[in-house]
Parts: C-alpha cells; sequence; structure tokens
C-alpha cells in the first residue's frame, strides 16, 4: 500500500480491475449497435455488467430490475469485489427477504458512466484507444434507463414484474416508468423526486468542484497520467455523506463524542468521532469509486426533470400509465423531502394510476431506504407480493395457482391490492 | 490580474495588506501583557482592530458590542477595505436603524485568529520572525471574548448596554453573557446555540479538508511559499454557504433555472444559475479571507460547548446573571434550529433570568440575520430602547430622563418590559 498521492493503492489496482473485467456477467453491444443519447451522440460499443440472483421463471414474468443509487453498483447482494463487503441491499434482497429470491429473479445493472464494467469514462474510447475521461459524453438518467432497456432485450425479458430503487434508483424507476410504460407491471420508487431540487444541484457542484480542484484529477485525464484526485474525491464524498444522513441522526450517533481522547486536544486532529466517521467514509470511497463517473452521474441527476421532458407537466409523463405504484420517503430524509414524493404522487392521481404512497417515520435520513427499516421491508414485501399475485405468478410455497402471501404475510391471498 | 494559482491577485494584495496595516482603529498590546489562552499558552503581542460607530456618552453606558460571524469582520457599517461593498449589518446599524448610532455607541472588533488586523494565523510569530501559519495556537470563542473584553479595559468600559450577534457572533454573545456577568446589561444572541452540532461540525471538517486537500496550502506555511490555496478555500466556502440558506429559498431563488441559456449544455459548465451563483460565491470569498483564519475560526466553533465549561449543566453557566437577554431563531434555519435556541431559553429559565424569545419566520435560512427581516429589526430595535430605558439612558429625541421609545415605536416608554 502506497499513500503518496497519485501512487495506485492495491485497493486502486483492484477497483480499476472492475472496469474491464468485472466480477459480473456482462454482455458487450458491438460498435454496429449503438445506444443514442439525450446529448445526441452515441455510446458505441457499450458493455453492461449485471448481477444477478434468483431464477428466471418459464414465463419470464419474475423479474425484478433493481436500480442503483449514485454511488452504488451492480454488487447488491453479493460480496463486493473491491470492499469485499456485503453488497448495498444484502439486508433486502435474498431468500426469504423482501425481494425473495425464492420468488423472483432479482437483475441489477451497473449504469451507464458507472465504474464497474458498464461503460464509463474510464472505458476505453474507440476513437483515441484511450480511456474516454472527459471526452465520455454527458448522460442523463433516460440514458441509463434505455441501456437497461437494451439489456432486457438481450435476456429476452418484454416486462418486468417491478422496477425498484432509492434515490438516483428512484428516477431511473420513474424514468422507467415514464418511458417504457408497458415494460413495468409495478414500480418502487424510494426516497426520491421527479427532478433534482436547487439545492441538490449545489450539493453536486460542490462535489465536483472539489475533485476538479484537485491537481490530480489531470482535467480528467488522470488515469493517463497513473494520478487520481484522492483527496478531491474525499472531500466530494464527505460532504455528500452528511446529505445522506439526518442532523438527528449524527447527534444519535456521535453527539459532540471524542474520538479516543478524554479531551480536546487544541488541534486539527479528528478530536470528534463525527470527524474521524467523515474522514474514514472519505477515504474508503475513492478505495472503491472513480472520480470521473463521480463527475458523470452526478450531472445525470443534476438534468433529471421528467416534467421537463414532458412538456412541463409531470401528469403528462404517465398518461395512460397502467404501472402499479408504491413510492416511499422517510420523513428525516432532507436530500429528497416526502414533499417531493407527494409531487409524483399528486401526478399519478392526476392520471387516475394505481398509486400508493407510505412515509416512513425514521430519523435515519437519506440513507434510510439502506438501512433497517421494518416498514420499508413491510412495505415492499406486500406490495411485491400483491403484484405477483395480480401478475398470476405461483408462489413457490403455494401449491395451487394463487399466492399464499409468502413469508411476511403481507401480501394477501385473495386479490387484497385489486 | 493574475488568475494563475498562487499567484497573488490585486485583490488578494489588498486583502493582506489589512492584516498588518488594517483601515481600522487598532490596539496593540505588548508582549509584556499577554493573553491567556484555553489551550494553555497565550497571545503575545496582541493586536486588535476594530470599528466604532455613533459617539459615546459621557458615562460610558451607551455601548453596544457587535460580535462577527465566522467569515465577517469589523466593518460591520462601512464600506469594507478590500471589497469595496457595505458592511455586512450595514441594514442594521446606523442613524435611525435599529441599532441606531444616534442613540448608541457601537464597537465592532476583529475577532482574533481573524485575518482583519487582529492577531491571527497570519500575523508574524514573534519567536520566528515568520507568519505564525500551523504555529498559531487554536483558539476557542471564550478567548475571542476575553480579548475583547481587554479591549474594552483599554477603551475604559466597564459594562456593555447589549452585545449582539448572529451565528458565532451569537455564540460570543452568550459566552460574554456567561463569563463577565456583570459587564453585560443586555445580550442579543441571533440564529446559534450553546453548542455546535455534530452535523455543523461535519460540515466544518469537510471544509477543511478541502483547504487541507489543496497542495497550495504548503501544510499552513502558504504565506511563506508565496502561495494561497484558493481553490481549496472557494469549495469550503461553496460547501459553507449551501447551509447558509435554506431549501426553499434556493428554490425560490434560482429554482432549476438555467445561466445565460435556453437548454442544458451536457458538460460540465455552470448550466444552472445555482452552479454559477456558488461558484461566484467561492471566488469572490477567497478575495477577502484567510484560508488558515477560516481553519482556526471553524475549529473555535467547534469547541464550543458551554455547559461543559460548567459541569455539563448549560444553566451553571447563568446562575447569578442579571443580564437581560432576547433569543432570535429562524424558522427555516437548519444550522441553528430554533430547537437550539430553546435549550439556552431553557437553561435561562431555570435560573430566573430575564429572557425573551423570538422565533421568526423566516424562509431565507440562517443567513436571515443579515438580511432584511422586518420583524428582528423591529425586535431588536425595540428591545435595545427598553433595555436603554432601563439603563437610564436619555435619548436624544427625548427632552428629559426618559427613553420615548426610539423610531420604531417598539421600545415602550414606561417600563414595559420591567
Amino acid at each position: 500500500m502506497n499513500e503518496s498521492p497519485g501512487v495506485d493503492s492495491f485497493a486502486d489496482l483492484k477497483r480499476r480491475e472492475q472496469i474491464t473485467n468485472p466480477q459480473s456477467e456482462i454482455v458487450h453491444f458491438p460498435a454496429s449497435e449503438p445506444l443514442p443519447l439525450d446529448c445526441g451522440g452515441a455510446l458505441a460499443p457499450l458493455s453492461l455488467a449485471y448481477q444477478t440472483y434468483g431464477t428466471l421463471n418459464p414465463d419470464k414474468s419474475n423479474l425484478i430490475l433493481v436500480c442503483h443509487a449514485l454511488t452504488g453498483d451492480q454488487h447488491a447482494a453479493n460480496l463486493h469485489p473491491v470492499t469485499g463487503k456485503t453488497g448495498w441491499w444484502d439486508i433486502m434482497v435474498g431468500p426469504g427477504k423482501p425481494i425473495d429470491t425464492d420468488r423472483y429473479f432479482v437483475l441489477c445493472p451497473n449504469v451507464i458512466g458507472g465504474c464497474m464494467g458498464s461503460t464509463g469514462p474510464s472505458s476505453i474510447n474507440p476513437e483515441t484507444g484511450r480511456p474516454y475521461g472527459p471526452d465520455f459524453p454527458v448522460i442523463t438518467v433516460r440514458d441509463m434507463v434505455r441501456a437497461q432497456a437494451r439489456l432486457l432485450d438481450h435476456l429476452g425479458i418484454d416486462q418486468v414484474l417491478c422496477v425498484i430503487g432509492g434515490s438516483m434508483g428512484g428516477m431511473q424507476v420513474l424514468e422507467w416508468a415514464a418511458t417504457y410504460k408497458d415494460r413495468v407491471f409495478s414500480a418502487i420508487p424510494i426516497a426520491c423526486a421527479a427532478r433534482h431540487s436547487s439545492q441538490n444541484i449545489a450539493f453536486h457542484e460542490v462535489g465536483r468542484q472539489a475533485v476538479m480542484a484537485d491537481p490530480d484529477w489531470c482535467e480528467g485525464r488522470y488515469q493517463e497520467e497513473g494520478k487520481s484526485p484522492r483527496k478531491g474525491l474525499a472531500v466530494a464524498r464527505m460532504a455528500a455523506h452528511i446529505t445522506y444522513l439526518s442532523d438527528a441522526a449524527l447527534h444519535d450517533k456521535f453527539g459532540r463524542n471524542l474520538q479516543d481522547r478524554e479531551r480536546v486536544t487544541f488541534g486539527f486532529d479528528a478530536d470528534f468521532q463525527v470527524e474521524s466517521y467523515l474522514r474514514h467514509q472519505g477515504m474508503s470511497f475513492v478505495d472503491r469509486f472513480d472520480a470521473n463517473s463521480y463527475l458523470y452521474i452526478t450531472r445525470a441527476m443534476d438534468y433529471f426533470d421528467i416534467a421537463a421532458d414532458h412538456g412541463g407537466v409531470l401528469a403528462n409523463a404517465f398518461a395512460g400509465t397502467k404501472t402499479r405504484f408504491c413510492l416511499v420517503s422517510f420523513t428525516s430524509d432532507w436530500l429528497f423531502p416526502t414533499e417531493e414524493s407527494r409531487e409524483v404522487v399528486h401526478a399519478l392521481n392526476a392520471v387516475a394510476a394505481n398509486v400508493s404512497f407510505v412515509e416512513i417515520e425514521s430519523n435515519k435520513g437519506h440513507d434510510a431506504f439502506l438501512l433497517l427499516e421494518p416498514e420499508l421491508f413491510d412495505t415492499v414485501r406486500g406490495f411485491l407480493s400483491a403484484a405477483a399475485l395480480k401478475r398470476g405468478i405461483v408462489s413457490p410455497d403455494a401449491g395451487g395457482s394463487s399466492d399464499a402471501g409468502g413469508s411476511s404475510g403481507a401480501g394477501g391471498s385473495s386479490g387484497a391490492d385489486g
């Protein structure tokens, strides 16, 4: 391990290997099949890396598409190849869990622009034979979703039973429902909004400026220079991480507790636990994430505004939808406050969509969607069971054609959510 | 103007001249009169730069001490010598204004640790003959207040009619009331708290890490190296600036409006007005502020915890106080939420202090205390008039010994706040 700035650490090498040779399924679309992008350009060739969990049923009707958030990836429910830690939604996805892999076939792709095998700014630019870097096109959430649709085509899936995700994952869910109405039987957008707010754009801009201020960013060509803007990316992550929590959560978890000391040191060491925690968050993030991917994906979120794409009226985006929606927000989430989910609910109501909405009481802030929140688990489990029943999917426990409700009992067996 | 990093701009030169030769009154305490510090060290020699407005009355009873916030300075109500802009509280301090310089003598000192003439990390370290830089001692809010008390001694002032300030200025107000009970006739702590919260420490730590990540910080010795960590400090300011506003204020002011363009550019330019605004905030800040001062003053705020200094019980800090308090908070201030002012009110109630508390409805966030908030102005004007009356100060408009209430009419003329 070499701590000198710009010199690759072992973790950094492991991370970079995932760009070209991910420990995931991967599909390569040839240059002859370019993916059109909202910016007017195209990606070709296109690689999409993904993980699956569970088994696709014979009529291919039990697929749940899990969309990851800004700094997530396809490793939702397996050990992460770089960090060695459990997947970011391991708590949610697995046998007997709310997204029950004994019942459903779960697909989680890495977004384009990412850094775990799908085409992104670290990928080789076919025009130059070198990494794209700053020449990678600016992508949108709709571009991410368009790539996922192509992946579903490749896998022979016409319609997903459900598309689910939190934060930027939730944005993808909404985009799926708006753009591919017939391909989405049900949708669970969690802790998200139909457009990125001014404050959220502001926080993203701070993060990007932190990365770009680092001389090791090298105007985006750090890979070719053998460098990495680790300090800038760590600062970006630290700032962002605060926004994922809540004042109350920080107070409860750390308060003004000191870190391994009896009194303050009258210096700039991490006297307080919260400082030590944040520094750790920053440093560990740079071991698993690419700086340019951070720039591009934050930009995609900034650009997200479904209403703007539909004549300025959000309801227009969902006109004629038959998708069953379940929106979830958290009371202490100040990045995507409940009010923003409510706006989506209003738009869906305006087109007489089938929609339910749950605001969950939690002090954990935005990251609540990643954490142990029993009400979230019950909601997801119940809604999925009801959707599966409606879709006519036979439960593995049930002998007949009707769903016995799954292990939570929240699903209901007789059309409770007709 | 040279835009190269590390090379002094004209603004930077103007700023640095204020460190050694400020356009302010200044008092120099010799090395033989060291200022003891909470860290155990001392500052010697000690310089304190300050501005005054209005006239001290013969019995020296009409002084209002204005304490500035983190990035403020002594130039509360005059043109700023570096930026050429009006002072940060010009709206509040002046003839006929809420802090009426026709009635009161206003004193606003630059805090120690600052960069506008009071001793700080840019000052010359007498032990080396070079700027202190990282060898400057870590100071506390109490140290700032102790230096101000020395300034009052020098000016022959036993007691101030009022000490007032917002944010870190409010912390100084509380510290004054706790440490120098007999010297504070009345106190107006605005938008502050008795201790810095975990979330606020976290944001400060992000800012410090942004500065320290800039290679032009040179481990704090940038002055000697002829450099300046402008990019890092700008990022720190950008992050902090978001916390001074509110989600609603940003939404109302900028929303998702584009900056001088019809559509997004699919790039990393400042497409959105809020990005352009933040970049401007960052860039203009570095022209008027010193990076090390930013580190030291944020640290002083982090360490602020009055209860901890008084056996863990906040009320103890104010036991026996005769000071008249008026606390002010703003509904949309998420940096110092109302609840934190309320805790101070509870502690003051516990010691039967004379305290009033106003929570002002505002969507402007923490910075509301710097902005046009009529209810704040009325509150300050009325409370000061009542305090002046109680203190037996003759109004310039009134013929006799009783205060006619000032121009706002909010003061009351007959002991309304007995």
